[in-house]
């Protein structure tokens, strides 16, 4: 499999679905994807099981606020210094490369790069959506160490932490986000083929073409794009519980950049005015609550999108009087173990209650 | 020449004045140094004109708020760590060790991990006194570039800077200081024989020795300590326009730890109660104003003393009803020139107004 020029947009559609608000505005990550793609052949994609045991699979990543990103862009110098600085510690070269996160900007930023230097890219991710923090990832639930993680910024300057705690490096990253001026590239968690074997979200660059296509070609076809969506997913193994969860438009919208995080929540309305439903986001949007009542929450998938063209909308250009639709969608079992539900289930976002299922949440 | 344990307590003292209420608590310094002297044979200290051209010299610093120091001791691992990352860094031993500033735990740190190490230690620093930003350092006023600098913290997690432009690096390094517990070790600033021997602060060590001789003799023989340390500093070449600013008690203490710096102002009143000094602080004496006019102003000398036993009291030692002498003395013709006063003079600081000598501030 290979991602090409006629594959961009479904692709940037799709990470956007999977990244529930977060991972950067697509946008960005399209334009650099088709730049890299001008310039050279399509970005081959390897297949977890195609990985040599040994092979040295480095996962790059974005980090920073959201609301920053569509204010400064990051290009391939960025990537392939931090990628460079990792391979001189490791003293070794990448044989491919990988996301982190398969939503928005971090889901195609990997896929450009990898084109842009010729490399395979890997279908899988480490969230099988977007998180806020670098510990939210399967590598950590499966003991990978995300050291040495080295970052850097549109300045030239490599920061390179080390560190056996993924939440300490966290912790030492987050703050260098600000005078790195909001945003910084970084490759972290540096794996063997045999880790990316055990510890990967499977498929998921496949997903989001799929569920990318699944819209832009109900488009094309002018078919209704969401009941293309929910035909779609329904044919996945994972992600098949899904459904509508709301429809109406944005009627109070709170958000601020708070210590390199947007933070803050969304209340959307029926048309009736009888409803409400409430999105509480970090980065990204962590539950769904309708008249009080959750009807999602992580790490099940929720998306708001545009309730004519289906698009889905990141966190950072949600605005008031906008109408929408919220969909929900299950997340494979890799995701919901209770090793993973300690790492992104709702207590780790402060959330006092359980994580239930959105099929059961009925 | 040699510092053995018979040294330490002079040494210490020497530090706590030239570090004019900064650069940590020297007590717990003196207590790492004994550690070392008790193992290993005194610490070697070579005049900048022995190094070799080709000497690889290596400063050693804590970075952090004061008002940590006092509740948490790094050791001599924290040392070694980061010079063995910076090493590593490098490709290549240090051949020596030296003080970033000659002032508090920072002049005591590094020649206790120069004995620990069994290593030299070098009779110089790069500010002549202590300072509260890494780029405050005659180093980088002479081009020297403070990366690749290596930081650690008693987690034992190392985070390796790497950047052209010392101003980034102190604000890539102080907002990982708070996530750091609010005091780490740094090696920053690894230079050549050569490069010592053209920007470095000469025989700091020898004069912070021979200050807290002055003060700790007379003390021993029941003579005049004020009177001992004046007739000191007039012996030296720069050091030698000092005096009394001012003989009262602190009225008025304000002080709060604000980004990783101890910030506030002390206000000293005579026994007559009609004068006052404000001094004001940010980790070190920074302006001495009496009843409203600059007395003395970085980069001179301003320490403030227990007017008893003439004992050096840092920022995070000072008290409300304390009985002190207010010290000033001159520095150095490398540390006031203009290149000098763009790094660390009055307007570095904030202040709306020229550095004048305290020779002419009269």
């Amino acid at each position: 499999m290979r991602i090409g020029l006629s594959d961009t947009h479904d692709f940037a559609r799709g990470a956007a679905f999977l990244g529930t608000g977060g991972g950067g505005d697509p946008y960005i990550g399209r334009l650099l994807l088709e730049q890299a793609l001008k310039k050279s052949p399509p970005t081959p994609v390897l297949k977890v099981d195609e990985l040599d045991d040994d092979a040295l699979v480095v996962p790059i990543a974005g980090m920073g606020a959201p609301t920053v990103i569509v204010e400064k862009i990051l290009g391939f110098s960025e990537g392939e210094r931090v990628l460079r600085a990792l391979e001189k510690r490791l003293g070794r070269k990448a044989t491919a490369i990988m996301s982190a996160e398969i939503g928005g900007l971090n889901a195609l930023y990997p896929v450009a790069m990898a084109a842009h230097l010729g490399l395979p890219v890997v279908d899988a991710d480490g969230m099988g959506r977007a998180f806020p923090e670098l510990q939210m990832v399967s590598f950590n639930i499966f003991g990978q160490r995300s050291a040495p993680l080295a970052m850097t910024d549109e300045n030239g300057d490599v920061v390179l932490i080390e560190s056996d705690d993924n939440l300490r490096v966290e912790r030492l990253a987050r703050p260098i986000v600000v005078p790195m001026g909001g945003l910084c590239m970084m490759a972290l968690y540096p794996m063997s083929g045999r880790a990316v074997k055990e510890c990967a979200i499977r498929d998921t660059l496949s997903l989001a073409l799929g569920i990318g296509r699944a819209i832009g070609q109900a488009r094309k076809e002018q078919r209704e794009p969401f009941e293309s969506l929910f035909a779609h997913l329904r044919t996945t193994e994972y992600y098949r519980h899904c459904r509508l969860l709301f429809d109406g438009k944005i009627v109070d919208l709170k958000r601020e950049t708070l210590r390199g995080w947007a933070i803050g929540h969304a209340i959307i309305e029926d048309f009736s005015g009888q409803r409400r439903l409430e999105v509480t986001f970090r980065n990204e949007f962590l539950r769904a609550r309708a008249d009080g009542r959750t009807v999602a929450i992580v790490p099940d998938l929720i998306s708001i999108l545009d309730r004519e063209t289906a698009e889905p909308i990141t966190t950072e250009n949600l605005k008031y009087g906008q109408r929408v639709k919220v969909v929900g969608a299950s997340v494979p079992p890799i995701m919901r173990s209770e090793r993973a539900l300690q790492v992104w289930g709702p207590r780790a976002f402060g959330f006092d209650e359980p994580f239930v299922p959105i099929e059961a949440a009925l």
